[in-house]
Protein backbone atom coordinates (compact mmCIF):
# COMPACT_ATOMS: atom_id res chain seq x y z
CA UNK A 1 0.00 0.00 0.00
CA UNK A 2 1.10 3.88 -0.61
CA UNK A 3 -1.10 5.26 1.90
CA UNK A 4 0.38 6.06 5.11
CA UNK A 5 -1.73 5.13 7.93
CA UNK A 6 -0.43 7.89 10.03
CA UNK A 7 -2.14 10.48 7.80
CA UNK A 8 -4.59 13.26 8.35
CA UNK A 9 -7.85 12.39 6.63
CA UNK A 10 -11.36 15.25 6.49
CA UNK A 11 -14.40 13.66 5.85
CA UNK A 12 -16.42 16.99 3.89
CA UNK A 13 -20.18 16.07 4.75
CA UNK A 14 -20.85 13.86 7.47
CA UNK A 15 -24.22 12.05 6.16
CA UNK A 16 -24.51 8.06 5.88
CA UNK A 17 -21.62 8.00 3.61
CA UNK A 18 -19.28 10.42 5.10
CA UNK A 19 -19.50 8.62 8.50
CA UNK A 20 -19.31 5.43 6.76
CA UNK A 21 -16.03 6.68 5.45
CA UNK A 22 -14.87 7.90 8.82
CA UNK A 23 -15.73 4.31 10.64
CA UNK A 24 -13.78 2.18 8.05
CA UNK A 25 -10.84 4.87 8.16
CA UNK A 26 -10.67 5.57 11.55
CA UNK A 27 -10.00 2.04 12.51
CA UNK A 28 -6.93 1.70 10.72
CA UNK A 29 -5.41 4.45 12.82
CA UNK A 30 -6.02 7.70 10.80
CA UNK A 31 -6.63 10.69 12.37
CA UNK A 32 -10.32 11.67 11.08
CA UNK A 33 -11.81 14.65 11.22
CA UNK A 34 -15.20 15.82 9.81
CA UNK A 35 -17.54 18.60 8.41
CA UNK A 36 -20.85 18.94 8.58
CA UNK A 37 -23.14 22.46 8.28
CA UNK A 38 -24.93 21.39 11.69
CA UNK A 39 -23.46 20.29 15.08
CA UNK A 40 -26.21 17.58 15.22
CA UNK A 41 -24.19 15.08 13.20
CA UNK A 42 -20.66 16.15 14.78
CA UNK A 43 -22.48 15.82 18.38
CA UNK A 44 -23.28 12.27 16.91
CA UNK A 45 -19.98 11.32 15.41
CA UNK A 46 -18.03 12.56 18.68
CA UNK A 47 -19.97 10.97 21.40
CA UNK A 48 -20.01 7.74 19.16
CA UNK A 49 -15.95 7.78 18.34
CA UNK A 50 -16.78 7.91 14.68
CA UNK A 51 -14.49 10.63 14.49
CA UNK A 52 -11.54 12.43 16.51
CA UNK A 53 -12.23 16.37 15.78
CA UNK A 54 -15.34 17.81 14.29
CA UNK A 55 -16.75 21.13 12.95
CA UNK A 56 -20.24 22.45 12.13
CA UNK A 57 -18.44 25.14 9.66
CA UNK A 58 -15.54 24.68 7.35
CA UNK A 59 -12.69 24.72 9.99
CA UNK A 60 -10.04 26.40 7.72
CA UNK A 61 -7.21 25.05 10.31
CA UNK A 62 -8.29 21.49 9.91
CA UNK A 63 -8.81 21.94 6.02
CA UNK A 64 -5.17 22.81 6.21
CA UNK A 65 -3.89 19.84 8.42
CA UNK A 66 -6.00 17.31 5.87
CA UNK A 67 -3.22 15.16 3.89
CA UNK A 68 -6.40 13.29 2.14
CA UNK A 69 -9.98 14.26 2.02
CA UNK A 70 -12.75 12.55 1.00
CA UNK A 71 -15.96 14.60 -0.37
CA UNK A 72 -19.17 13.30 0.34
CA UNK A 73 -21.45 16.13 -0.79
CA UNK A 74 -23.83 16.88 -3.52
CA UNK A 75 -22.27 17.66 -6.22
CA UNK A 76 -22.32 21.46 -6.76
CA UNK A 77 -21.70 22.02 -3.20
CA UNK A 78 -18.28 20.16 -3.79
CA UNK A 79 -17.51 22.39 -6.34
CA UNK A 80 -18.77 25.36 -3.93
CA UNK A 81 -16.67 24.54 -1.53
CA UNK A 82 -13.68 23.93 -4.02
CA UNK A 83 -13.62 27.26 -5.24
CA UNK A 84 -14.28 28.95 -1.67
CA UNK A 85 -11.64 26.91 0.38
CA UNK A 86 -9.04 25.34 -1.50
CA UNK A 87 -6.53 28.31 -1.03
CA UNK A 88 -6.40 26.68 2.48
CA UNK A 89 -5.77 23.03 1.30
CA UNK A 90 -1.67 21.65 2.01
CA UNK A 91 0.41 21.12 -1.05
CA UNK A 92 0.30 17.45 -1.65
CA UNK A 93 -3.48 16.83 -0.88
CA UNK A 94 -5.05 14.18 -2.73
CA UNK A 95 -9.09 14.56 -2.78
CA UNK A 96 -11.50 11.79 -3.57
CA UNK A 97 -15.09 12.15 -3.52
CA UNK A 98 -18.15 9.75 -3.82
CA UNK A 99 -20.53 11.64 -6.19
CA UNK A 100 -22.34 9.19 -8.34
CA UNK A 101 -21.48 11.41 -11.69
CA UNK A 102 -18.66 11.95 -12.80
CA UNK A 103 -17.94 13.56 -16.00
CA UNK A 104 -19.96 16.80 -15.48
CA UNK A 105 -17.87 16.88 -11.81
CA UNK A 106 -14.60 15.44 -12.56
CA UNK A 107 -12.91 17.88 -15.20
CA UNK A 108 -14.65 21.32 -13.77
CA UNK A 109 -13.04 20.41 -10.03
CA UNK A 110 -9.80 19.72 -12.19
CA UNK A 111 -9.72 22.76 -14.42
CA UNK A 112 -10.08 25.13 -11.14
CA UNK A 113 -7.96 23.02 -8.90
CA UNK A 114 -4.63 24.40 -7.92
CA UNK A 115 -2.00 22.68 -9.42
CA UNK A 116 0.35 21.35 -5.95
CA UNK A 117 -2.85 19.00 -5.03
CA UNK A 118 -4.98 16.25 -6.17
CA UNK A 119 -8.27 15.25 -7.28
CA UNK A 120 -8.80 11.95 -7.77
CA UNK A 121 -12.93 10.62 -8.15
CA UNK A 122 -13.76 7.59 -6.72
CA UNK A 123 -17.22 5.84 -6.51
CA UNK A 124 -18.17 3.44 -4.09
CA UNK A 125 -20.97 1.92 -5.60
CA UNK A 126 -23.28 1.29 -1.98
CA UNK A 127 -25.63 2.76 -0.06
CA UNK A 128 -29.06 2.45 2.00
CA UNK A 129 -32.43 3.93 1.63
CA UNK A 130 -31.64 6.15 5.45
CA UNK A 131 -29.72 9.24 5.67
CA UNK A 132 -27.63 10.53 7.88
CA UNK A 133 -24.33 9.93 10.00
CA UNK A 134 -26.88 8.19 12.84
CA UNK A 135 -27.76 5.58 9.91
CA UNK A 136 -23.75 4.93 8.62
CA UNK A 137 -22.25 1.49 8.65
CA UNK A 138 -18.52 0.72 7.49
CA UNK A 139 -20.02 -2.75 6.77
CA UNK A 140 -21.90 -1.31 3.73
CA UNK A 141 -18.57 -1.09 1.75
CA UNK A 142 -17.52 -4.76 2.01
CA UNK A 143 -17.30 -6.53 -1.35
CA UNK A 144 -19.16 -3.48 -2.66
CA UNK A 145 -18.03 -2.72 -5.78
CA UNK A 146 -15.66 0.41 -6.34
CA UNK A 147 -14.99 2.85 -9.03
CA UNK A 148 -11.97 4.87 -9.30
CA UNK A 149 -12.16 7.07 -12.02
CA UNK A 150 -9.08 9.11 -13.00
CA UNK A 151 -8.53 11.32 -16.41
CA UNK A 152 -5.25 12.34 -17.79
CA UNK A 153 -4.13 14.95 -15.04
CA UNK A 154 -4.12 12.20 -12.51
CA UNK A 155 -0.49 10.81 -11.54
CA UNK A 156 -0.32 7.17 -10.65
CA UNK A 157 0.38 7.69 -7.37
CA UNK A 158 -3.21 9.15 -6.75
CA UNK A 159 -4.69 6.43 -8.17
CA UNK A 160 -3.20 3.97 -6.23
CA UNK A 161 -4.06 6.22 -3.10
CA UNK A 162 -7.61 6.07 -4.24
CA UNK A 163 -7.35 2.23 -4.58
CA UNK A 164 -5.79 1.79 -0.94
CA UNK A 165 -8.53 3.91 0.27
CA UNK A 166 -11.11 0.91 -1.22
CA UNK A 167 -9.13 -1.69 -0.02
CA UNK A 168 -8.94 -0.22 3.63
CA UNK A 169 -12.30 -0.03 3.45
CA UNK A 170 -13.14 -3.63 2.82
CA UNK A 171 -14.72 -3.46 -1.05
CA UNK A 172 -14.89 -6.33 -3.15
CA UNK A 173 -14.20 -5.58 -6.99
CA UNK A 174 -11.97 -2.50 -7.82
CA UNK A 175 -12.23 -0.82 -11.28
CA UNK A 176 -11.08 1.95 -13.29
CA UNK A 177 -13.42 3.57 -15.60
CA UNK A 178 -12.80 7.02 -17.73
CA UNK A 179 -15.48 9.79 -16.74
CA UNK A 180 -17.54 8.84 -20.06
CA UNK A 181 -17.55 5.12 -19.23
CA UNK A 182 -18.74 5.44 -15.46
CA UNK A 183 -21.72 7.82 -16.53
CA UNK A 184 -23.07 5.79 -19.37
CA UNK A 185 -22.49 1.96 -16.71
CA UNK A 186 -24.36 4.85 -13.76
CA UNK A 187 -26.83 5.54 -16.23
CA UNK A 188 -28.06 2.03 -17.18
CA UNK A 189 -27.07 -0.19 -13.31
CA UNK A 190 -28.40 2.94 -11.24
CA UNK A 191 -30.20 5.53 -12.54
CA UNK A 192 -32.50 3.67 -14.83
CA UNK A 193 -33.04 1.25 -12.13
CA UNK A 194 -34.37 3.82 -9.75
CA UNK A 195 -36.38 5.98 -12.44
CA UNK A 196 -38.01 3.23 -13.39
CA UNK A 197 -38.69 1.89 -9.16
CA UNK A 198 -39.86 5.54 -8.56
CA UNK A 199 -42.48 5.40 -11.72
CA UNK A 200 -43.51 2.03 -10.38
CA UNK A 201 -44.88 3.68 -7.29
CA UNK A 202 -46.19 6.84 -8.95
CA UNK A 203 -47.86 5.06 -11.85
CA UNK A 204 -51.32 4.70 -10.45
CA UNK A 205 -52.83 5.30 -6.64
CA UNK A 206 -51.30 1.37 -5.67
CA UNK A 207 -51.87 1.61 -2.04
CA UNK A 208 -54.52 -0.47 -1.50
CA UNK A 209 -52.35 -2.97 -2.77
CA UNK A 210 -50.11 -3.10 -0.34
CA UNK A 211 -51.74 -5.77 1.24
CA UNK A 212 -51.48 -8.29 -1.65
CA UNK A 213 -47.43 -7.16 -3.01
CA UNK A 214 -45.45 -10.49 -2.96
CA UNK A 215 -41.70 -10.20 -2.99
CA UNK A 216 -41.30 -9.29 -6.34
CA UNK A 217 -43.10 -5.92 -5.83
CA UNK A 218 -41.12 -4.87 -3.29
CA UNK A 219 -37.59 -5.72 -4.34
CA UNK A 220 -38.47 -3.81 -7.14
CA UNK A 221 -39.34 -0.63 -5.42
CA UNK A 222 -37.04 -0.83 -2.37
CA UNK A 223 -35.69 1.62 -3.75
CA UNK A 224 -38.55 3.89 -4.33
CA UNK A 225 -37.81 5.27 -1.22
CA UNK A 226 -35.65 7.95 -2.82
CA UNK A 227 -33.80 11.13 -1.46
CA UNK A 228 -35.32 13.53 -3.58
CA UNK A 229 -32.80 16.31 -3.75
CA UNK A 230 -30.26 14.02 -3.94
CA UNK A 231 -31.41 11.52 -7.47
CA UNK A 232 -33.24 14.93 -9.08
CA UNK A 233 -29.32 16.42 -9.14
CA UNK A 234 -27.73 13.45 -10.29
CA UNK A 235 -30.36 13.21 -13.02
CA UNK A 236 -30.01 16.33 -14.41
CA UNK A 237 -26.15 15.72 -14.11
CA UNK A 238 -26.50 12.80 -16.46
CA UNK A 239 -28.95 13.41 -18.76
CA UNK A 240 -28.12 12.40 -21.93
CA UNK A 241 -27.01 8.95 -20.64
CA UNK A 242 -30.07 8.33 -18.27
CA UNK A 243 -32.35 9.58 -21.33
CA UNK A 244 -30.52 7.46 -23.68
CA UNK A 245 -31.11 4.46 -21.60
CA UNK A 246 -34.42 5.16 -20.80
CA UNK A 247 -35.56 4.72 -24.45
CA UNK A 248 -33.62 1.78 -24.72
CA UNK A 249 -35.16 0.39 -21.99
CA UNK A 250 -38.50 1.82 -23.09
CA UNK A 251 -38.28 0.37 -26.76
CA UNK A 252 -37.64 -3.62 -25.05
CA UNK A 253 -40.47 -2.97 -23.44
CA UNK A 254 -42.82 -1.61 -26.09
CA UNK A 255 -41.97 -4.64 -27.99
CA UNK A 256 -42.38 -7.48 -25.46
CA UNK A 257 -45.57 -5.74 -24.87
CA UNK A 258 -46.63 -6.67 -28.26
CA UNK A 259 -45.36 -10.28 -28.06
CA UNK A 260 -48.33 -10.17 -25.21
CA UNK A 261 -50.52 -8.78 -27.12
CA UNK A 262 -49.98 -10.79 -30.03
CA UNK A 263 -49.75 -14.17 -28.14
CA UNK A 264 -46.38 -14.65 -29.41
CA UNK A 265 -45.50 -17.12 -27.13
CA UNK A 266 -42.14 -18.42 -28.58
CA UNK A 267 -41.26 -14.33 -28.50
CA UNK A 268 -42.00 -13.90 -25.01
CA UNK A 269 -39.92 -17.47 -23.77
CA UNK A 270 -36.85 -16.67 -26.13
CA UNK A 271 -36.57 -13.10 -24.50
CA UNK A 272 -37.23 -15.03 -21.20
CA UNK A 273 -34.53 -17.13 -21.75
CA UNK A 274 -32.09 -14.95 -22.63
CA UNK A 275 -32.63 -12.65 -19.09
CA UNK A 276 -32.92 -16.18 -17.49
CA UNK A 277 -29.06 -16.70 -19.01
CA UNK A 278 -27.66 -13.21 -19.02
CA UNK A 279 -29.31 -13.21 -15.19
CA UNK A 280 -27.91 -16.44 -13.95
CA UNK A 281 -24.04 -14.59 -14.59
CA UNK A 282 -24.91 -12.33 -11.83
CA UNK A 283 -25.76 -14.68 -9.41
CA UNK A 284 -22.62 -16.51 -10.43
CA UNK A 285 -21.07 -13.28 -9.50
CA UNK A 286 -22.66 -12.57 -6.27
CA UNK A 287 -20.88 -10.13 -4.06
CA UNK A 288 -21.15 -11.16 -0.03
CA UNK A 289 -24.37 -10.40 1.91
CA UNK A 290 -23.54 -7.69 4.22
CA UNK B 1 -61.18 -24.79 11.53
CA UNK B 2 -63.71 -26.23 8.95
CA UNK B 3 -60.99 -28.99 7.96
CA UNK B 4 -60.89 -32.02 9.31
CA UNK B 5 -57.05 -33.02 9.60
CA UNK B 6 -57.38 -37.21 9.09
CA UNK B 7 -58.52 -36.02 5.49
CA UNK B 8 -57.19 -37.48 2.34
CA UNK B 9 -54.96 -34.88 0.45
CA UNK B 10 -53.87 -35.25 -3.23
CA UNK B 11 -51.53 -32.82 -5.03
CA UNK B 12 -51.31 -32.78 -8.40
CA UNK B 13 -48.17 -31.71 -9.92
CA UNK B 14 -45.33 -32.21 -7.52
CA UNK B 15 -42.66 -29.58 -8.26
CA UNK B 16 -41.70 -26.86 -6.03
CA UNK B 17 -45.12 -25.51 -5.01
CA UNK B 18 -46.76 -28.62 -4.99
CA UNK B 19 -44.11 -30.31 -2.98
CA UNK B 20 -44.28 -27.10 -0.40
CA UNK B 21 -48.02 -27.86 -0.06
CA UNK B 22 -47.42 -31.43 0.63
CA UNK B 23 -44.88 -30.68 3.43
CA UNK B 24 -46.83 -27.92 5.01
CA UNK B 25 -49.69 -29.81 4.81
CA UNK B 26 -48.37 -33.60 6.22
CA UNK B 27 -46.90 -32.18 9.17
CA UNK B 28 -50.66 -31.61 10.39
CA UNK B 29 -52.15 -35.05 9.61
CA UNK B 30 -53.22 -35.51 6.56
CA UNK B 31 -52.25 -38.42 4.43
CA UNK B 32 -51.00 -36.88 1.56
CA UNK B 33 -50.87 -38.39 -2.09
CA UNK B 34 -48.91 -37.06 -4.68
CA UNK B 35 -49.12 -37.41 -8.85
CA UNK B 36 -46.32 -36.31 -11.18
CA UNK B 37 -45.61 -36.92 -14.54
CA UNK B 38 -42.07 -38.17 -13.84
CA UNK B 39 -40.78 -41.16 -11.58
CA UNK B 40 -38.33 -38.53 -10.00
CA UNK B 41 -40.19 -36.08 -7.96
CA UNK B 42 -41.89 -38.84 -6.51
CA UNK B 43 -38.80 -41.12 -5.61
CA UNK B 44 -37.60 -38.09 -3.86
CA UNK B 45 -40.61 -37.02 -2.42
CA UNK B 46 -41.01 -40.31 -0.74
CA UNK B 47 -37.85 -40.80 -0.04
CA UNK B 48 -37.63 -37.18 2.08
CA UNK B 49 -41.14 -38.01 3.65
CA UNK B 50 -42.74 -35.05 2.21
CA UNK B 51 -46.10 -37.56 0.88
CA UNK B 52 -47.10 -41.03 1.87
CA UNK B 53 -47.69 -42.08 -1.47
CA UNK B 54 -47.05 -41.19 -4.93
CA UNK B 55 -47.81 -42.17 -8.71
CA UNK B 56 -46.31 -40.94 -11.74
CA UNK B 57 -49.28 -41.14 -13.46
CA UNK B 58 -52.75 -40.25 -12.44
CA UNK B 59 -53.72 -43.22 -10.62
CA UNK B 60 -57.68 -43.23 -10.69
CA UNK B 61 -57.76 -44.99 -7.49
CA UNK B 62 -56.08 -42.37 -5.97
CA UNK B 63 -58.04 -39.64 -7.02
CA UNK B 64 -61.22 -41.37 -5.65
CA UNK B 65 -60.15 -41.45 -2.46
CA UNK B 66 -59.19 -37.78 -2.11
CA UNK B 67 -61.75 -35.11 -0.32
CA UNK B 68 -59.10 -32.25 -1.12
CA UNK B 69 -57.44 -31.63 -4.35
CA UNK B 70 -54.39 -29.05 -4.84
CA UNK B 71 -53.50 -28.62 -8.21
CA UNK B 72 -50.09 -27.35 -8.68
CA UNK B 73 -50.52 -27.51 -12.45
CA UNK B 74 -49.69 -24.92 -15.20
CA UNK B 75 -53.39 -23.21 -15.97
CA UNK B 76 -53.91 -25.23 -19.26
CA UNK B 77 -53.16 -28.78 -17.89
CA UNK B 78 -55.47 -27.93 -15.30
CA UNK B 79 -58.38 -27.85 -17.68
CA UNK B 80 -57.24 -30.93 -19.39
CA UNK B 81 -57.22 -32.90 -16.22
CA UNK B 82 -60.44 -32.18 -14.78
CA UNK B 83 -61.88 -33.09 -18.43
CA UNK B 84 -60.44 -36.38 -18.31
CA UNK B 85 -60.56 -37.45 -14.63
CA UNK B 86 -62.95 -36.05 -12.79
CA UNK B 87 -65.31 -38.75 -13.27
CA UNK B 88 -63.40 -40.57 -10.77
CA UNK B 89 -63.48 -37.84 -7.76
CA UNK B 90 -65.23 -38.71 -4.65
CA UNK B 91 -68.52 -36.99 -4.18
CA UNK B 92 -68.29 -33.80 -2.40
CA UNK B 93 -64.78 -33.62 -3.00
CA UNK B 94 -63.06 -29.98 -2.72
CA UNK B 95 -60.59 -28.71 -5.70
CA UNK B 96 -58.32 -25.85 -5.13
CA UNK B 97 -54.98 -24.74 -7.47
CA UNK B 98 -52.43 -22.08 -6.99
CA UNK B 99 -52.47 -20.51 -10.26
CA UNK B 100 -51.58 -16.88 -11.07
CA UNK B 101 -54.41 -16.34 -13.19
CA UNK B 102 -57.47 -16.80 -12.59
CA UNK B 103 -60.54 -14.83 -14.87
CA UNK B 104 -59.55 -17.49 -17.77
CA UNK B 105 -59.62 -20.55 -15.39
CA UNK B 106 -62.27 -20.33 -12.80
CA UNK B 107 -65.09 -19.74 -14.81
CA UNK B 108 -64.01 -22.82 -17.41
CA UNK B 109 -63.40 -25.02 -14.34
CA UNK B 110 -66.34 -24.36 -12.77
CA UNK B 111 -68.49 -24.64 -15.93
CA UNK B 112 -67.23 -28.24 -16.93
CA UNK B 113 -66.93 -29.36 -13.46
CA UNK B 114 -69.67 -32.20 -12.23
CA UNK B 115 -72.13 -30.55 -9.47
CA UNK B 116 -71.23 -32.61 -6.90
CA UNK B 117 -67.57 -31.56 -6.59
CA UNK B 118 -66.58 -28.00 -5.67
CA UNK B 119 -63.39 -26.04 -6.80
CA UNK B 120 -62.65 -22.84 -4.68
CA UNK B 121 -59.56 -21.01 -5.90
CA UNK B 122 -56.57 -20.03 -4.66
CA UNK B 123 -53.46 -17.83 -5.05
CA UNK B 124 -50.82 -17.99 -2.69
CA UNK B 125 -48.37 -15.47 -3.03
CA UNK B 126 -44.81 -17.11 -2.94
CA UNK B 127 -42.31 -18.45 -5.00
CA UNK B 128 -38.79 -18.98 -5.91
CA UNK B 129 -36.46 -18.43 -8.87
CA UNK B 130 -35.66 -22.50 -8.61
CA UNK B 131 -37.44 -25.63 -9.65
CA UNK B 132 -38.55 -28.81 -8.55
CA UNK B 133 -39.92 -30.91 -5.35
CA UNK B 134 -36.51 -30.86 -4.14
CA UNK B 135 -36.43 -27.18 -3.41
CA UNK B 136 -40.09 -27.45 -2.02
CA UNK B 137 -39.47 -25.37 1.66
CA UNK B 138 -43.18 -25.36 3.43
CA UNK B 139 -41.51 -21.77 4.93
CA UNK B 140 -42.33 -20.20 1.86
CA UNK B 141 -45.89 -19.83 2.73
CA UNK B 142 -45.10 -18.15 6.06
CA UNK B 143 -46.28 -14.42 6.31
CA UNK B 144 -47.10 -14.75 2.28
CA UNK B 145 -50.40 -13.22 0.91
CA UNK B 146 -52.92 -15.84 0.17
CA UNK B 147 -55.73 -14.82 -1.96
CA UNK B 148 -59.17 -16.86 -2.21
CA UNK B 149 -60.80 -15.97 -5.45
CA UNK B 150 -64.69 -17.58 -5.18
CA UNK B 151 -66.94 -16.88 -7.41
CA UNK B 152 -71.20 -16.89 -7.09
CA UNK B 153 -71.02 -20.79 -7.39
CA UNK B 154 -68.73 -21.19 -4.60
CA UNK B 155 -70.17 -22.62 -1.27
CA UNK B 156 -69.15 -20.54 2.55
CA UNK B 157 -68.02 -23.77 3.16
CA UNK B 158 -65.66 -24.29 0.33
CA UNK B 159 -64.22 -20.86 1.20
CA UNK B 160 -63.56 -21.16 4.38
CA UNK B 161 -61.82 -25.10 3.96
CA UNK B 162 -59.60 -23.27 1.58
CA UNK B 163 -59.37 -20.27 4.14
CA UNK B 164 -58.28 -23.36 5.83
CA UNK B 165 -55.45 -24.56 4.00
CA UNK B 166 -53.81 -20.99 4.34
CA UNK B 167 -54.18 -21.11 7.85
CA UNK B 168 -52.77 -24.71 8.25
CA UNK B 169 -50.05 -23.33 5.85
CA UNK B 170 -49.05 -20.27 8.09
CA UNK B 171 -49.71 -17.43 5.25
CA UNK B 172 -50.12 -13.82 6.69
CA UNK B 173 -52.83 -12.40 4.88
CA UNK B 174 -56.14 -14.10 4.06
CA UNK B 175 -57.73 -11.77 1.29
CA UNK B 176 -61.04 -12.57 -0.76
CA UNK B 177 -60.82 -11.16 -4.49
CA UNK B 178 -63.06 -11.86 -7.24
CA UNK B 179 -61.28 -13.22 -10.14
CA UNK B 180 -61.53 -9.65 -12.12
CA UNK B 181 -59.72 -7.94 -9.04
CA UNK B 182 -57.26 -10.76 -8.57
CA UNK B 183 -56.36 -10.51 -12.16
CA UNK B 184 -55.93 -6.74 -12.19
CA UNK B 185 -54.21 -6.88 -9.13
CA UNK B 186 -51.48 -9.22 -9.95
CA UNK B 187 -51.06 -8.04 -13.75
CA UNK B 188 -49.82 -5.11 -11.60
CA UNK B 189 -47.87 -6.47 -8.75
CA UNK B 190 -46.56 -9.76 -10.46
CA UNK B 191 -46.70 -9.84 -13.86
CA UNK B 192 -45.69 -6.29 -14.27
CA UNK B 193 -42.84 -6.41 -12.50
CA UNK B 194 -41.48 -9.60 -14.23
CA UNK B 195 -41.66 -8.08 -17.66
CA UNK B 196 -39.65 -4.74 -15.85
CA UNK B 197 -37.02 -7.52 -14.82
CA UNK B 198 -37.10 -9.53 -18.01
CA UNK B 199 -37.26 -6.59 -20.24
CA UNK B 200 -33.80 -4.96 -17.86
CA UNK B 201 -31.80 -7.74 -19.12
CA UNK B 202 -32.65 -7.66 -22.62
CA UNK B 203 -32.87 -4.61 -23.56
CA UNK B 204 -28.91 -4.43 -24.19
CA UNK B 205 -26.42 -6.40 -23.81
CA UNK B 206 -25.17 -5.92 -20.27
CA UNK B 207 -23.45 -8.94 -19.24
CA UNK B 208 -20.12 -6.59 -19.47
CA UNK B 209 -21.82 -4.46 -16.79
CA UNK B 210 -21.70 -7.43 -13.83
CA UNK B 211 -18.97 -6.06 -11.95
CA UNK B 212 -20.14 -2.93 -11.70
CA UNK B 213 -23.85 -3.51 -10.54
CA UNK B 214 -24.89 -2.52 -7.24
CA UNK B 215 -28.12 -3.94 -4.78
CA UNK B 216 -30.37 -2.06 -6.75
CA UNK B 217 -30.29 -3.31 -10.06
CA UNK B 218 -29.63 -6.69 -8.18
CA UNK B 219 -32.89 -6.05 -7.00
CA UNK B 220 -34.95 -5.15 -10.10
CA UNK B 221 -33.50 -8.22 -12.12
CA UNK B 222 -33.40 -11.16 -9.74
CA UNK B 223 -36.96 -12.08 -10.77
CA UNK B 224 -35.24 -11.55 -14.48
CA UNK B 225 -33.79 -15.53 -13.85
CA UNK B 226 -38.13 -16.73 -14.73
CA UNK B 227 -39.16 -19.86 -16.08
CA UNK B 228 -40.23 -19.23 -19.41
CA UNK B 229 -43.01 -21.87 -20.38
CA UNK B 230 -44.85 -20.61 -17.24
CA UNK B 231 -44.86 -17.00 -17.56
CA UNK B 232 -45.61 -16.79 -20.99
CA UNK B 233 -48.27 -18.82 -20.65
CA UNK B 234 -49.85 -16.51 -17.55
CA UNK B 235 -48.75 -13.25 -19.31
CA UNK B 236 -50.96 -14.73 -22.68
CA UNK B 237 -53.98 -15.95 -20.10
CA UNK B 238 -53.87 -12.25 -18.58
CA UNK B 239 -53.99 -10.10 -21.68
CA UNK B 240 -55.82 -7.14 -21.50
CA UNK B 241 -55.03 -6.85 -17.34
CA UNK B 242 -50.93 -6.91 -18.27
CA UNK B 243 -51.01 -4.57 -21.15
CA UNK B 244 -52.92 -2.04 -19.96
CA UNK B 245 -50.88 -1.98 -16.77
CA UNK B 246 -47.61 -1.93 -19.07
CA UNK B 247 -48.96 1.58 -20.83
CA UNK B 248 -49.53 2.86 -17.34
CA UNK B 249 -46.10 1.95 -16.68
CA UNK B 250 -45.12 3.39 -20.19
CA UNK B 251 -46.47 6.62 -20.13
CA UNK B 252 -45.23 7.47 -16.49
CA UNK B 253 -41.92 6.56 -17.14
CA UNK B 254 -42.21 8.77 -20.54
CA UNK B 255 -43.17 11.91 -18.14
CA UNK B 256 -40.63 11.39 -16.03
CA UNK B 257 -38.20 10.87 -18.80
CA UNK B 258 -39.69 14.36 -20.28
CA UNK B 259 -38.67 15.98 -16.83
CA UNK B 260 -35.16 14.87 -16.69
CA UNK B 261 -34.70 16.23 -20.92
CA UNK B 262 -36.06 19.37 -19.49
CA UNK B 263 -34.41 19.30 -16.03
CA UNK B 264 -37.64 19.80 -14.31
CA UNK B 265 -35.90 19.45 -10.87
CA UNK B 266 -39.01 20.49 -9.25
CA UNK B 267 -41.05 17.86 -11.44
CA UNK B 268 -38.68 15.22 -10.48
CA UNK B 269 -38.81 15.90 -6.92
CA UNK B 270 -42.85 15.77 -6.49
CA UNK B 271 -42.50 12.19 -7.91
CA UNK B 272 -39.97 11.08 -5.85
CA UNK B 273 -41.42 12.32 -2.94
CA UNK B 274 -44.51 10.63 -3.46
CA UNK B 275 -42.67 7.08 -4.49
CA UNK B 276 -41.09 7.33 -1.07
CA UNK B 277 -44.67 8.14 0.37
CA UNK B 278 -46.26 5.19 -0.60
CA UNK B 279 -43.42 3.03 -0.70
CA UNK B 280 -43.22 3.66 3.07
CA UNK B 281 -46.40 2.62 3.71
CA UNK B 282 -45.21 -0.69 1.96
CA UNK B 283 -42.15 -1.19 4.97
CA UNK B 284 -44.64 -0.48 7.56
CA UNK B 285 -46.56 -3.42 6.56
CA UNK B 286 -43.51 -5.08 5.90
CA UNK B 287 -43.86 -9.10 6.12
CA UNK B 288 -42.17 -11.26 8.27
CA UNK B 289 -38.92 -12.61 6.86
CA UNK B 290 -38.27 -15.97 5.84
Amino acid sequence: MLIEKNKNVLIVGLGLMGGSYAKGLKKHGFHVCGIARRQDPIDFAIAHDIIDEGYAYTDTDAVSRADILVFALYPKAFKDWINEYQKYLKPGAVITDVTGVKECVVYDIQNILRDDVEFIAAHPMCGREVYGVENSDERMFYGANYIVVPTDKNTDDAIEVCKDLGRLLGVGRISVLSPKEHDRMIGFVSQLTHVIAVSLMTCSDNTHLVDYTGDSFRDLTRIARINDTMWSELFSMNKEALTEQIDVFMKELGSFREMIDKGDIEGMRAKMRLSTERRALFDDKRRPKK
